[in-house]
Parts: structure tokens; C-alpha cells; sequence
């Protein structure tokens, strides 16, 4: 039996295998369902919103996600529990369009329903880097 | 006697106050001693950082601070809680610059230390937006 802390780790692990496999069940089964999303320079995203833009995004020319999630930070608080990760996201297009990649941390609240735990707040600070290899020479 | 919704709404309340009169002292009074700020495009930022850059800017051509926070929900976790705020600062100058506006969320991590709560993480999501009068003819 894995304690919070290792479950939360391995909520982590599950949400960045779902984003590369483009699994967008999977992907809602791992946030409740009040979840908001908040990011900078746009209005909060509710479940609905996130599953509708995801549909999109893994449906056609859809792109290729590559990330990894450093956990910075975990602390348990009952049920609930905030995590904060440092979060490198790189997507590669089939079309041949040039990578683009995104770093930067995350701050998020999670809730343990029915023994799961899930992201219930979720605050995304990440900004636009240089892919690698796309430098100019 | 308030309870801790109360009294962390008066936080938000004293933080405005504070940033507004340029009071590092007070301000640096309102977060605990581990306090992290997350910001896009930036390292986190310490305490001790967060005062250095705060007197930097209260001394001199200290530009004047308005802004208004809007509690878009508080929840209470024992000794910690979470708020979600939506904010909006503008920045003055003496000099006659154009003045600076950003709006956006912010999601924080609150601690509870000896009866008083505190600001322990900062997820601050805050973009640019045209200050009021601003606009092109």
C-alpha cells in the first residue's frame, strides 16, 4: 500500500505518460471535477473547457508531447494536498512546423476522493523557451 | 473574536494596504520565513529576495501602487489553506511615465503560525493589460 506522498508521485508520473499518449480519459479520470485551471493572460479553464481543447489537440495533425516534471515540493494536508513542480513541456508537430517548448513551475491543490487523489487547482506559470537545436547559428 | 476566513480575507485586506503605502516592513510581517514566489519566466523568489527588490522600489522615484484583489474562493485546511485571488495592480510614476497595469489570478499556499496567518507559497499569474486611458485614438 502506497502512502499519500507516493501516490500523489505517482499521480504526477500518470499525468505526464496520459499528455505524451495523448490519452485525454485518462487525463480527466486524474482531476475532479470543480477542477480549475489558471493561467496567465487567460480566464480560468473548467473541466469541460480542458477536455473540449484537448479533444482538439489529440485529434488530426496532433502534436507530439515530451515532458518531464521535477516535484519540487509535496505536502499533505488531510485530503487535500498542494504540490509544487518545476515543468518542462516540448511539442513536435508532424507537419514538420518547428518544436515549441515551454518551462517553468506549477503550483497545484489536489483533493483525495475515494481514496484517489486528484488535481483539483491547478496554477501553470510555465513560458515559451528555445527548443533545443532551433538556435540561430 | 474572527474566525479564519475573516481573518485571512483581512490578510489580503493588509497585503493591498501595505503594497499601496510602500510598507516592506509590514509586508514582509503578512508571509512566513520559508515563503516561495512563483512567477512566469522567473527563478523562485525568496524572502529575502522578495524584500531586497521591495526596498529597491520603495526608495527613490517609488512608483505608487492601486490595486484591488477579489477573493475567488478561500478553503481552510487545518493550520494551512488555499486562496484563489483575482488582482489587479497599477503603477504610477513621479517621473511621468506611462503608468503600468497587470491583472490576473494568483493561487497561494496560507500558513497558520502562532495564531496568525500567514503567506507561505505565491502563484502569481499576473499579465500586462492597457491601463485605463491608454488606449490609442
Amino acid at each position: 500500500m502506497k502512502n499519500d506522498e507516493e501516490q500523489i508521485r505517482g499521480l504526477v508520473t500518470n499525468w505526464m505518460q496520459a499528455t505524451k499518449a495523448g490519452d485525454v480519459e485518462m487525463l480527466l479520470g486524474l482531476m475532479t471535477d470543480d477542477v480549475v485551471f489558471l493561467l496567465p493572460g487567460q480566464p480560468p479553464m473548467d473541466k469541460q473547457t480542458f477536455a473540449a481543447a484537448a479533444k482538439v489537440q489529440s485529434t488530426g495533425n496532433a502534436p507530439a508531447f515530451e515532458g518531464t516534471s521535477e516535484i519540487q515540493e509535496v505536502r499533505i494536508l488531510g485530503d487535500w494536498a498542494y504540490l509544487w513542480t518545476r515543468l518542462t513541456v516540448e511539442a513536435t508537430f508532424p507537419d514538420g512546423r518547428p518544436a515549441m517548448k515551454r518551462a517553468g513551475h506549477t503550483l497545484s491543490i489536489l483533493r483525495k476522493e475515494s481514496g484517489k487523489w486528484r488535481l483539483a487547482r491547478d496554477a501553470n506559470m510555465l513560458t515559451s523557451v528555445e527548443p533545443q537545436g532551433a538556435r540561430q547559428p
